[in-house]
C-alpha cells in the first residue's frame, strides 16, 4: 500500500509551459490555426504529460492483462471460461486481433496472467507472470478477493509498467481479456458512477435477452452483498473487481507518475480506470480515451472522469485493440506537431484578416 | 466524352462472392463475431471492391489537386489566392500535413496542378501538371470554365489515377488544395442536394461573420446566375465547379472502374463525389468517407450520397488529411481479416449458446 501511495504522490501536473510551447507552434505551422481539430488537441496534451514541447512516441507498447472470474460459471458470458487461457495462447502466438493490431502500428505487446484459473506454460519475452491466484471468487457470493489480494493485483501493475520503461516506453495502450469480465466491470461502474445496474450492464461477447436479465440480476446481488466502502477505491476492487482490472489500475498510476501517456481501451480498462481515478484524481490528465465501445455502461465511465473518446467504431472486443487504434491516431498528432513546417519556414503567406 | 463515358460503362457491381468469404471467415477469426464493428464491415466492403476475399492494401496513394479560383479575389477566404501555388510547394518539400500523415500510413503523395494561378517549377517525380487554365472565371459573374474545360478536367483525373495504377495502387485517398475552393463546393452542394445556401456554406479557413454573410451571398448568386442543367453533371461542374474538383471527380470515376476502393477526405473532395455519383450512380459502392468535417454541408453531401464517415477528429484542412487518416484504418481492418488466427487454427473454444 504504501508503495500505491508513494506513486500516487508523486503524480504531478501537467507541464503547462510545453503545453503553451506546443499551442504556439500549432498555430505557426503551414494549415489554418485549429483546422486539424482533436490532432492539435491531442498533441497538446501529450506535451503536457511528457513535458516534451515536441513529444516523439518512438516506443509504443499494449499491455494485454487477463484474468479469470468466478462469475464465468453463473451463465453470464457467450463463451466457456477455458477461453482466458486459451486466448492468452493466441497472444503470444501473435493470431488474435490485438496482435494483428499492433503490428499496424508498430508497438509490441505484453501479456500478462493476473489470475488466469490455470497456468500459462509460456516462456517467450513478451508474457509476464503475476498471477495473484487462480481466477476470482463469485461477487455473486462475496468478495471477489482479499484486500491484501487487491494492493498485490494493483502492484503488480505498477511492476510491469516500470519494467516496461526499462526497456523504452513513449504511450502505452491498457487492454483486457477475461471470460465473464464486464460483470465485475459493469458493477464497478454502477457502484462509483452511481448509475441503476440496468444501465450499465451489456450483452459482452453476446448474450441473449434471458442472459442479459440474469447478468443485471447478478449485478445488483454483487452490489447487495459486498456493500463496499465507498471512500476506499482498493475495497471497491477487493470486492466487485477482477484480478486484471486491479493489474490496469496499477499500470494506469504508474504510468502518470513517470509522465507516460496512458491510452485506455474499452469497457473492462474503464471500469480500472475508474478504480485508478478514485485513488489519484489527478490521473484523469494523464488518460486518453480512445474509443467509444458498444458496451452499455462505457459512456457512464467515461462522463464520470470526463474524457471524450477519439474515435466510435462500434468495437466491443478488448485486449486493448481500441486502444491501439487510438495511440496510433496520437502518434499522428505528434508527428503533426514535430515534422509540419512553419509558414515561416515554407515561405506561405498567413492569413489575412476578413 | 467518350472516355468518361466509357469507363462509367465499364463500372461493376460488388463482387458477391468475395464479399460472402469474407464474411464467412470474419465470423471464424478469434473474437466475438460482430465485436470489431466498422472494422469488420469496412473489410467486407474491400473485399467486394476488390473482388478479393483477402484484400492486401500494400500501394497506398494520395492523390492531392490544386486550382485556383476566380472567387477568391471577393473576400471569400481568410488567405491570400497565392497561398495555392506556395502550399504545392509545401507539399513537393514533405513540409505539410498531408506529408506528414502519407509517412505515418505509407503512402505516397502525388501532387497535380489542375489549374494553380501560376507556373509551378518542379521536376520531382511526385509533381504532376494537369493545368487546364491558370485558375477558374469567378462563379458569382458566369461559368467558373467552358464545358470543354470541365470535360478535360475530369480526363485528367482518369489519366492521374490510370498512371498510378501502372506503379502498383491498392487504395487511393484524394484531397484538394485552392484558395477559395469552398465557395464552388458550397454552390455544387447546394445545387445538387437541393439544400439552402446558408446550410451548407461555412466559415472554410476562418472567415468572421461578415465574410460568411458575403459567402453565401456569392452562392446564391452563382446559382442564379448560372442555372446549371440539374440532368447534366459536366454543365453542373463547368458552370459552378473547380479544374481539382472535375480532376478528383475523374480519380473517383476511374477509381471505381478498375476495382480500387477510393477514401473521400473533406467538404472540396465530397463536392468532387457528387459531380461522380452523379455521373455514376454505382460510384457509390466503391466509395469509401474517411471522416466528417466540421464544414457545414460536407453532411449534406454524405446523406445524399448516402455514406457513413469512419472518423470525426473535427478536422477541416483538406489536402487529403482525414483521407490518410481514413485509409490507415481500412487498411488495419484488411490486416485484421488476413492476419488473424481462426478458432480453429488457435484452438480456441466457440461461443456456446446463452
Amino acid at each position: 500500500m504504501d508503495r500505491i501511495r508513494e506513486l500516487i504522490e508523486r503524480t504531478g501536473i501537467l507541464d503547462n509551459a510545453a503545453m503553451d510551447a506546443a499551442k504556439v507552434r500549432q498555430d505557426r505551422l503551414t494549415k489554418p490555426p485549429g483546422s486539424l481539430g482533436i490532432l492539435e488537441s491531442l498533441s497538446v496534451k501529450v506535451a503536457g504529460i511528457t513535458g516534451n514541447p515536441l513529444p516523439e512516441l518512438k516506443h509504443r507498447v499494449i499491455i494485454t492483462m487477463a484474468g479469470d472470474h468466478g462469475v464465468a460459471t453463473e451463465g453470464v458470458s457467450a463463451y466457456p471460461r477455458e477461453v482466458t487461457a486459451q486466448m492468452v495462447y493466441n497472444f503470444l502466438n501473435g493470431g488474435a486481433a490485438i496482435n494483428v493490431l499492433a503490428r499496424h502500428i508498430g508497438a509490441r505487446v505484453v501479456v500478462v496472467d493476473m489470475g488466469v484459473a490455470a497456468d500459462i506454460d509460456a516462456n517467450t519475452g513478451s508474457f509476464v507472470n503475476k498471477k495473484v491466484d487462480y481466477g476470482t471468487a463469485s461477487i455473486s457470493k462475496g468478495s471477489a478477493m482479499s484486500y491484501e489480494a487487491a494492493i498485490r493485483a494493483i502492484e503488480a501493475g505498477i511492476d510491469v509498467l516500470e519494467n516496461e520503461l526499462t526497456k523504452g516506453l513513449d504511450i502505452v495502450g491498457v487492454g483486457d481479456m477475461g471470460i465473464g469480465n464486464t460483470t465485475p466491470s459493469s458493477a464497478i461502474t454502477a457502484f462509483i458512477t452511481g448509475k441503476p445496474a440496468a444501465e450499465v450492464t451489456g450483452r459482452g461477447t453476446g448474450l441473449d435477452d434471458t442472459g442479459l436479465k440474469r447478468k443485471i440480476e447478478l449485478v445488483k446481488r454483487a452490489l447487495e452483498v459486498n456493500k463496499p466502502d465507498r471512500n476506499d477505491a482498493i475495497d471497491i476492487l477487493a470486492k466487485l473487481g477482477g484480478f486484471e482490472i486491479g493489474g490496469m489500475a496499477g499500470v494506469m498510476l504508474a504510468a502518470a507518475a513517470h509522465h507516460v501517456p496512458v491510452v485506455i481501451d474499452g469497457f473492462i480498462s474503464g471500469a480500472a480506470a475508474l478504480i485508478a481515478y478514485e485513488l489519484n484524481h489527478r490521473l484523469k490528465d494523464y488518460l486518453i480515451a480512445s474509443h467509444m465501445s458498444v458496451e452499455s455502461g462505457h459512456r457512464a465511465i467515461l462522463d464520470y472522469i470526463g474524457l471524450k473518446p477519439i474515435i466510435d467504431l462500434e468495437m466491443r472486443l478488448g485486449e486493448g485493440t481500441g486502444a491501439a487504434l487510438g495511440i496510433n491516431i496520437v502518434d499522428a498528432a505528434c508527428k503533426i506537431l514535430c515534422e509540419m513546417a512553419t509558414f515561416e519556414e515554407a515561405g506561405v503567406s498567413d492569413r489575412e484578416e476578413r
